[in-house]
């Protein structure tokens, strides 16, 4: 890592300037458990957003596209245990809502509010419960806490997901800090993968834009669970510029460079530890596709053999089951000699010329019985490559999400 | 069902005229089961086949393809235990030497056999053994028994299975028998689908082969265990003729459509004996999808509602869970107005414009604790129908593949 990056030790949002985050419990889900949470910036915020792929978009979603089409915001307000998605016109009045009393309690306009949902598909949110929740929320947004809102937006996860780094240049330091959920499936529906990250750098918008979104498809968009994509996933960056830092406005400067690499820890480290905490996961799978021919083809291979349930209950098994692996990489529907490619267990080789090699079962077995596992997939015909991360799939994957209601 | 087709129950493949097929131990299983399979027609047949589109074609697809390039054979040798895949040139050598030695027994040219294999990957078959058992395959050929062949290309599969009818026209009789093995995966890789159907029906090639291909997309192509594509999926059709029923050669003639009926029937029943005999399934769900502008839009919504892990666990735990095959309709990357979308369990409507309903808990219950489940998914934008069959994903799927080596 670049020596001005410092990773910060839990982090939390409230260390980024001028970003302030609380959550209190207004029932929704069970109770005393946090599930409305707030973040303000004292400076109205650049923000960049990216969206699910489903068709079926939420309400919440639908209204942040439209608040956001100057893409300013000072405020996010999210609910846990109710997703408002397929709920009609009624969910978006009610997304709309949520941003109106979230404006009115700080006195800013609803348009520069942003809002998710995450929890039950298909149940109209408990209105009454939420207003009241975020009147609340208006005596505590300043009160002292740390964790607040990251704990408010978890749904089946089992861990607080939080990560932070510092930068320092030329002497002003500028922070930034990111939460996120897990794509764990909820009661009695599919949830949702929230990501937001905030920075008080100085940084010019269309700079912060493109690394943004280069950064998501490097983490978010390169995790997987289940390969169920959901109705609400929604990544976000929040910048206030209030670290006032020289303004990062040249591509090829060395600021921006770090810049992105500081960005791109954050997402990363977020997007991890959502695979981790995957429903049932025992273990983080590092799946890297190299030396493809193209870029795309690394992702498709990396996506097929992370979404196969034979890989992934394979590597629950601990076994090294490379024919399993060998198997996708032939169904991905990408072009490329069977014969040059090579795949390895951390440093074993086990597979290459299109056939078995001789290796040793007991070393393999060390590999394999560790929490981390490192995949190298060497496709042997260019130099594009890219990193899935994906985790294994176990008896608690199905106990979760098939009986939940017994 | 047409009035001329009539279902056989309990058929074998030795009740199809000029067709004789039996099996032997080799001990490539384990002792004392059948592994070694054989397949004799009197007559030359034609032959028609399809294969796994994985990258990753095994050793006997390579030598079946080369022997059916004028599509006829006369026999057929398939193994269980070992799949010979990424088993390099000596795979191939060993393959084309199981022909030579079933082609001498017989009497018959090598390019005149066709053989599979299934099982374990990236292991050398058992040469000798496997001669061993050709050569004693020599004086049971034509010896009585029902079953054997179709018992011996099982792997995990619990059951066997095979389909039949016979099809009676201006008083002659034709019979159609099929037997499959399971997409089941074994110790210690995947294996395979394959499916094999013998016909003494006199039917012209050019129309044997139109049917057989659009059957097999409607049977075998329209089911998923879990939606990993072996490297072995074989599914061949034998005809040679001696039905001597009068020949089929009009594609407009009602003995055309009649053949074509009892084709489908024999393929689909094959089809939904491997879903229900999934690893781990309790239950076969058949999706309909229909309704939609295109055929491929109802199968690619189909597929992807099928391989969703979210909805097969959700079937298992018996939960009226339409928001998870809601979510899997809309990342399935089809265009379609998703208001205009109804799905229904059974006869109960669960989800119409866009949202939920209100339908009774109860009554979905009744439906989903049922051993097949119908799906519906209404489209709402055309008249193309596509139906697709899958199982629920069990703790028995995970334990059967992830810890069969402890």
């Amino acid at each position: 890592m670049n020596q001005n990056i410092t990773i910060i030790e839990n982090p939390s949002i409230n260390e980024v300037k001028g970003f302030y985050s609380n959550a209190c419990c207004c029932e929704i889900k069970k109770k005393d458990k946090l599930d409305l949470g707030i973040v303000y910036s004292e400076k109205l915020s650049s923000v960049f957003a990216v969206y699910t792929t489903n068709k079926y978009q939420a309400a919440p979603i639908l209204v942040c596209k439209k608040h956001l089409t100057n893409n300013k915001a000072q405020a996010l307000i999210v609910n846990s245990g109710n997703a408002n998605a397929c709920t009609g016109n009624e969910g978006i009045q009610n997304a709309e809502i949520m941003c109106e009393e979230t404006a009115k309690i700080l006195g800013i306009k609803k348009e520069d509010v942003v809002v998710s949902s995450t929890g039950v598909i298909g149940q109209n949110l408990p209105m009454e419960k939420i207003k009241k929740g975020i009147l609340e929320l208006k005596d505590k947004i300043k009160a002292e806490n740390k964790d607040n809102f990251s704990l408010a937006i978890m749904t089946t996860d089992t861990k607080m997901k939080v990560a932070g780094v510092k930068v320092k240049i030329d002497g002003v330091e500028y922070k930034i800090v990111g939460t996120t959920k897990g794509s764990g499936m909820i009661h009695p529906n599919m949830a949702t993968m929230l990501g937001y990250i905030f920075t008080d750098a100085n940084i010019e918008d269309s700079l912060l834009e493109k690394v943004f979104k280069n950064s998501i498809q490097k983490s978010f968009n390169s995790v997987t669970v289940d390969g169920d994509t959901s109705t609400n996933d929604t990544g976000m960056i929040f910048k206030n510029g209030m670290a006032n830092n020289k303004i990062i406005d040249d591509k090829s400067s060395a600021e921006y460079a770090v810049f992105c690499e500081a960005l791109e820890y954050v997402a990363t480290s977020l997007a991890k530890q959502i695979v981790l905490d995957g429903e049932g996961a025992t273990k983080l799978i590092e799946l890297n596709v190299v030396n493809a021919d193209t870029e795309k083809q690394a992702k498709n291979i990396g996506v097929t053999v992370a979404k196969s349930s034979l890989v992934k209950t394979a590597f629950f098994g601990e076994d090294a089951n490379w024919g399993r692996i060998i198997c996708a990489v032939g169904y991905s529907g990408e072009e490329f000699d069977i014969n040059k490619v090579k795949l390895s267990f951390g440093n074993l080789m086990v597979f290459e010329n299109g056939r078995n090699l001789n290796f040793s079962e007991e070393d393999a077995k060390k590999i394999l019985s560790q929490r981390e596992i490192k995949v190298t997939i060497d496709m042997g015909c260019g130099n594009k490559n890219w990193t899935y991360w994906t985790c294994d799939l176990s008896y608690d994957y199905v106990k979760i999400n098939g009986s939940y209601r017994s």
